[in-house]
């Protein structure tokens, strides 16, 4: 393995986990050759005539399945932090004795910490997903076995339809299933709203196992996942704790600094012009956004505005905007709290997408790039625009990319970050960890004001009359200097790459280092 | 070319068209071996940024498409015999001068009796797909230049997903669409329905081109067939005449001998268990199954009986039944009129199938197996209770499989035939076209008596003290004869294979020779 400078400028390895890489182009530069990744063809005939797969438990499944040494071993993260069922699952592997598992889930949790121990012993080699919190500060101290991999919604979809992660068993958590294999997210009592992250391990995995806490009669309708593609059901007793299965950033902020950012985005919009019928907007959970999504609401109806389309993450207050005709749809990736949930089950208008759809930068085209104004967040942003998710300023690796890098595609992406945190800069003069390069990144909107990407010469143009402080991203940065100071770089052993950060298209755009003790 | 006698004692070819097939081998015996086809992988940045893939006209889009001699381009058929599109798409295939197509429509209609002059002249060089009516004759009468390939909807997408036909262009009646490509078939002047048929040609398709005449803005809701797949989207004035959409065989027969027939069905559901709570039954149009629906529906409202779905072809009296509550859900693979189009838009249980889900033999099994009782047609059964859907008794090729052969896989199949038709008899001692085997037929219903397969010794004995007509099929047959005579044979070449029946696992079942002067 060596490191390599790639088009941003980031030393990145040539080899992760004995695998060639091709390290970051540009955006839209690397073009795929070849052909999609071909799933085996199955026969009816070794299929239950009667299509009941159930089997007795999860190490039965797994055993059919043929796990051994080495697999890899997919499962997902819409039950957010009230996930039972992947601990389970590898306290079963655990038991079974198997070793060297690659995890593959489309995101991590708090509630993950529990498998610790299994990298610890070696059930798992390592994860190539979101490596948050505990497990995030496990990968950074170097201990995890092999390379940690992130990649963005999006860029997991792609990764298994190119072939690139060969899923050899998915685990499908699925608050409502008939026998067949077919299972929904929108209804049981742990409903999670959607199950799109898990589509492409149904599609691509050379087994699927769906296991359920609530057992319907043929046919669970709607059918997220189709039980054409999966082999084992298998009932438990409980899939997830409902109270946390909802994401814990949905209370609108209390502090004022952030109250003004949301009302600074909300009168961007108006003031650039982006608020007009028919558009639409992607506004995640946490504190700022959800206020923002209360002003743009007041703003929509005192013009008499409605969107055409709403990107979720869902929340309460996006489904209010549906409910009040405000938004002929929501778009929903995954659902942020129960009110959500009810709506996806509930309209016709709450419509439910996946990464294929959504966010697969090798489709035909995704639905990102056809939203009008992106509202995102970031730990970092620096003098040039990029922008990082994953790392801290201190180094550590502590979040995953979600499907921020896919939403970069909108046609005006705006980052909604304080100025600083924790008396620690979030306007840097170089991010850590490079997860957004520049060209996609449009407007920073701070307490202390607002910087327009010097590319984006219309929005400039848009917004040369507004009232809105509308600053060099440069002086904000000094001003916020002056207050912390230059916070000290984090100190990385520079011969020990501990993860990785792949672009869209599968290329290798940032590497995070071991950081020295 | 040589002939080689199948497991079903059929002469069938062992090439067709230059590629080397495997012979029908029994239900089940064929393992697949492999893997599915490999779609190209696609990257966004070679697709419009904003999303729109409008192009001027359906010839650009085939220029845009690289078409080219002796390339395989498919259509669907849910226009059925309104379908404008195709014959547009055939003329200018024409007016490019390109020649040799492989035409690959999920189903034909007498509409398309107007290609007549593309395959005299060399431009479309042979259909796999069901040679109707005209084309038909025009088969049988050996003047196609290729070997026609017969598949049922779930052996269409077998076909396709296992590599075995490649489509290089898909083109799709959308009658709604945006401009990204999203397609739906429910809503829009020429409304079909649903599209499921379109699916695996948008899936698998080098290109993919959409054509509507309802452009809605993006998001297209539902999104039966992902703009993510789709490379082009034409505007055209008018996809097809909404009349002839729908099936000419929603009349519920007044023939005394069919009425008769649809009693003894209902009547036989009854004596035979099959009427209970929570069960499921697929009938399609056709004025028997018609009739059969109506008095089934009473019988289902005196004892209170309700049922988990029925398979549609959906009809008006199929969609009383979902909307007085007498099933849960109608899983629909074909709407035939018009009430099915508003039901499927407006019920949230009238379910959108697609051959994947209902029909594909080469998947982790299919809804088709889990169906309680089918009652299917035929042209004709012979003593062994064997059928035929696609030859009439004088050999001539005139209708396609549909989802006959994938329907077969239900609990209990009954075949509810006239016992003869125009002094023809359909009950005959071999029947002319092997299409469906003996072990999948339970039950024939006739005007003249019910014949039970011996093998379903299940049946027999739960009909014992029935008072319907249950007899011998030898029976019923020698009464026949003894009224209409015994038809001559058809006199075929068989020097001269026109078609090929392939079985639901892509192996070839039987023959269709040329027709003698």
């Amino acid at each position: 393995m060596k490191l390599i400078k790639n088009y941003a400028g980031r030393l990145v390895p040539d080899k992760i986990n004995g695998m060639t890489q091709i390290p970051y182009k540009g955006i839209g530069k690397h073009k795929p050759k070849g052909f999609k990744a071909k799933p085996i063809i199955r026969s009816c005939a070794d299929y239950p005539s009667d299509g009941n797969k159930i089997v007795a438990n999860l190490k039965e499944a797994l055993i059919k399945s043929g796990i051994k040494d080495g697999m890899t071993i997919s499962t997902h993260h819409h039950f957010r932090d009230g996930d039972a069922l992947t601990n389970q699952l590898f306290d079963t592997i655990k038991e079974l004795g198997i070793k060297n598992i690659r995890w593959f889930p489309s995101a991590s949790f708090p509630v993950h910490s529990h498998l610790l121990q299994y990298l610890e012993d070696g059930t798992i080699h390592h994860i190539e997903g979101s490596m948050n919190g505990a497990l995030g500060r496990y990968t950074s101290n170097g201990k995890m076995k092999g390379i940690g991999v992130l990649r963005s919604h999006g860029g997991r979809y792609q990764a298994v339809q190119d072939g690139e992660v060969h899923i050899d068993i998915a685990v499908i958590a699925a608050p409502t299933a008939d026998e067949f294999g077919n299972a929904t997210g929108d209804r049981g009592k742990t409903a999670c709203g959607l199950l799109g992250f898990a589509l492409v391990d149904s599609e691509y995995a050379d087994r699927v196992i769906v296991a359920t806490d609530n057992l319907v009669p043929f046919p669970c309708v709607p059918w997220q996942i189709q039980g054409n593609n999966v082999d084992f059901v298998v009932k438990v007793d409980n899939l997830g704790d409902p109270s946390k299965i909802v994401s814990g950033t949905t209370e609108v902020t209390k502090s004022p600094d952030r109250l003004l950012i949301a009302e600074y985005i909300a009168q961007f919009f108006e003031d650039a012009g982006l608020l007009k019928d028919g558009f639409s907007f992607q506004a995640g959970a946490g504190g700022i956004n959800l206020a923002f999504a209360i002003y743009l609401k007041e703003m929509m109806k005192n013009k008499g505005i409605k969107a055409r389309f709403i990107r979720g993450g869902s929340t309460k207050y996006l489904v209010e905007m549906l409910e009040e005709g405000l938004t002929d749809y929501i778009l929903d990736g995954q659902t942020f709290d129960l009110e959500g949930v009810r709506s996806m089950r509930e309209n016709s208008g709450h419509v439910n997408t996946s990464p294929f759809t959504s966010y697969n930068y090798h489709g035909k085209g995704n639905f990102a790039q056809l939203v009008d104004v992106a509202v995102l967040g970031a730990t970092e942003v620096d003098l040039n625009f990029n922008a990082n998710v994953v790392t801290h300023s201190d180094g550590y690796l502590l979040h995953g990319i979600g499907g921020w890098q896919n939403a970069l595609f909108s046609k005006v992406t705006i980052l909604a970050i304080p100025s600083f945190r924790d008396r620690i800069p979030v306007i840097v003069d170089k991010v850590t960890t490079l997860v957004g390069p520049s060209d996609l990144i449009d407007v920073i909107i701070t307490e202390r004001g607002i910087a327009i990407n010097p590319k984006r010469k219309d929005l400039i143009q848009a917004t040369k009359n507004s009232n809105l402080p509308i600053r060099k991203i440069k002086d904000i940065y000094d001003e916020v200097i002056e207050i912390t100071g230059k916070p000290e770089k984090p100190n990385f052993d520079l011969n020990k790459p501990v993860a990785v950060v792949k672009w869209v298209d599968g290329t290798v755009l940032d590497t995070i280092f071991k950081i020295r003790e």
